[in-house]
């Protein structure tokens, strides 16, 4: 005891200090969830455009346990004894996950994609996913990310925890322009940096909404090649949107370019948080064998999760099975009703703030024709104070889209979201919001909120 | 097609290089499970010591169903409606967890330790709060951790991941001693190195089997505040194990200097993949404010796996509500038989390799009180062929110790475990056992196996 005080008092060390920790920590971009979390819950009658979550009205408690079963007699009817069920559900799994030959399968006849099961692991959402890829392609500081920005903040955070170097590639308003980045991987080179892959959302991006053109596609998939790069495909919308989707860049993936990263949090349910890595690249080692980088790519999640919980795999397997692979067919209603949700908000905007009146403030937004994000451009810029106060005086919140910024930038942009509410909310959420608009393109020479609000900068 | 043509031609780039990939991919610790699952695969008809898994006959494929049902009731009797069941079941839910008042319950009740709910951080399995602390406290290539050497593979895998420098503290054959952790701290200070944290399992190690005594607990103790490091305490097998344990070093972390990883792997079922860390430290920003640790741990996991899977957390929270949060009352009937399998374990070597035949050859092992784990030193070198070789001539496979040295050592130590076979299937392994070593010491100045075996180093 007299040694512990005598301790405290030369050494008062009862804290950690934060300069001390990893620098992730103190990005702001590992703040954005935390921040409109907090806000919500302060101002909880307010519309809320931020989350990013599927609409609650499809699911059904009792669906798990049917997908479950439903994994469960699947194998049973392959084969597996009792035990064997036991084993699969309760024991440690493979590493690479146990239901690669159902993804396979789903991925052949609703994708159609052709990759062999052993190129699939199966991860904790496509989170995981994303950090296993960056850890296995960034060796050094000299190997840099692209990322298409506005970017969701998945993809730059993971990047943040491995002190991997991101350049952000900026979106023009109509999209994706190949020459944009070519730029980039040429003064990437000339820095004397290895650019090792483009992340993208070809699909209703978010935070964006927009969707890469056929013509963009094949552009990237060139560049790509010519430039010895690899492209992480991210396209968690395109089976919960209306209309047939474009390919992904993995089906037109002849040179093997392309991990395309998958998740089923949209598609199945987002408690589950499994998604997958399809890294069917080769890898050679110095002897001359060869293997998949999706084995490697297990080996490194042995020491982050060691393997996807089997409960989740099973119902995600279920659903999957009982949809004979088709998310598409899962998804039909939930498409249907978000194509609506999202023609809803826009016929709102456009009824709240007419085109003249939008053009006289200098407001305007792009039309997705799905996914879950459209984007707002207003006059004045917009920040967390800003949001704070939309969220406190007029009822209604948003995300900045700073928050999805690498470098800096869109200090005018509002990201709206149609997924989480109902054609009721969306109607008055846009009253609302026009409201908010309106009174700050007034004086809009200034940011700052027109009354104090508590310090949630 | 004429643009893939050229560029095939020029730059001939069909696959990766393993030497361009992270360099965490070609450490043998990475490749530790591929290799024994191989073995595993290959000699079916092997009686495996390898394999550190719970024992299957506890389980019961209808136990899960229960168990995420006892959850649910439990949060229909705490007045969730039938809709905010459905949204804790389906949703994205809280990074840190939602069970984490039924983990700081159990806690109180079974292990004497008063946390609060806000400093535990529920992971996905233990291996990712391993992954989340050690991020969150090495922020830059000075900062080293320190391992209890030998070492589970799981927390020197991490480290590697994120790059972060391990420096192995020697265990004697006895255990811990806090003299040889103190020698190795201010070696360390004197390279210009901070020791940050020292990863100890103190109840039935992984892999030696050793228990650190109380006097030792306590030096570890004092030792952490004085120089001013946290201690990562890491115990999977105490509630599994016959008699009561001692204390944890957290129930007695009066200067919170200690950092709880905890796992409900072999407590409850592997394949849930729940884990947790108590991280009740403070951490004190620039502008003065304080947080939780477990903060911190919570952002950087919304970067990992964004949140545990809800029916894992589900199926855990269903069994240790009917356990009232005993998990050493859930597991009385495990503990039993572990207890018994080791005793069993112990006694077939013994009349296998009687005390004068034993010492004749140069081979002893340790006696432990519990965990799943023994250690078997051997006059001959032990590597990946031996062991091939003991696999496919003798039937029996077992783990080489050199897997669980971060730097070099156990050339002449085996691991064996207990917590899988049956007391059959340990009396004929330790007859297979016993004919490999004799075969073995016999021309003991060599160390390859006595016939050709695929090449599997």
């Amino acid at each position: 005891m007299a040694g512990t005080t005598i301790a405290a008092q030369t050494r008062p060390r009862d804290h950690l200090e934060m300069a001390e920790l990893h620098g992730s920590i103190s990005e702001p971009v590992l703040d954005t969830m935390n921040f409109l979390n907090e806000v919500t819950h302060r101002y909880p009658d307010a519309i809320s455009f931020a989350p990013g979550r599927p609409y609650d009205g499809f699911f059904d408690t009792e669906q798990v346990f049917t997908h479950i079963r439903h994994y469960l007699d699947h194998l049973a009817e392959r084969g597996s004894s009792p035990a064997d069920i036991r084993t699969a559900l309760y024991q440690y799994g493979p590493t690479a996950g146990q239901i690669r030959q159902i993804i396979a399968d789903s991925l052949r006849v609703d994708e159609d994609t052709e990759v062999p099961p052993e190129s699939i692991v199966v991860t904790v959402g496509a989170q995981e996913a994303m950090l296993l890829v960056l850890r296995a392609l960034f060796a050094g500081p000299d190997d840099v990310l692209l990322v298409s920005s506005p970017c969701y903040v998945g993809i730059t955070g993971a990047a943040r925890l491995l002190d991997v170097p991101v350049r952000p590639v900026e979106e023009r308003e109509d999209g994706f322009h190949a020459a944009d980045l070519e730029a980039a991987v040429l003064a990437e080179r000339a820095r004397g940096r290895r650019p090792r892959a483009f992340y993208v959302v070809p699909d209703h991006s978010n935070p964006s909404g927009n969707t890469m053109g056929p013509k963009a596609r094949e552009e990237l998939l060139e560049l790509a090649e010519r430039h010895d790069f690899l492209v992480l495909e991210d396209s968690p919308y395109r089976q919960v949107s209306p209309g047939t989707p474009l390919p992904t860049l993995k089906s037109g993936d002849r040179a093997r370019r392309v991990v395309q990263l998958g998740s089923y949090s949209k598609t199945v349910f987002p408690g589950a948080r499994v998604g997958f890595a399809v890294a069917d690249q080769r890898v050679r080692d110095t002897a001359g064998g060869e293997r998949l980088l999706a084995d490697e790519l297990a080996k490194i999640k042995s020491m982050v999760t060691v393997n996807t919980p089997s409960l989740s795999q099973a119902a995600v397997a279920g659903a999957l099975l009982g949809a004979r692979g088709r998310l598409s067919e899962l998804n039909a209603e939930a498409a249907a009703y978000y194509g609506e949700a999202m023609r809803e908000m826009l016929r709102r905007l456009d009824a709240r703030l007419p085109a003249a009146r939008r053009e006289a403030l200098g407001v305007r937004w792009n039309e997705p024709s799905g996914g879950f994000f459209l984007t707002l451009r207003v006059p004045f810029r917009v920040d967390n104070t800003v949001l704070t106060t939309s969220a406190q005086d007029f009822g209604v919140i948003w995300t900045p889209m700073t928050h999805f910024y690498p470098g800096t930038g869109g200090h005018h942009g509002i990201r709206l979201s149609i997924s989480y509410l109902t054609h009721a909310e969306i109607d008055e959420g846009t009253a609302r919001l026009a409201r908010f608009i309106e009174a700050h393109c007034a004086p809009h020479t200034t940011s700052s909120a027109p009354h104090g609000t508590s310090g949630s900068q």
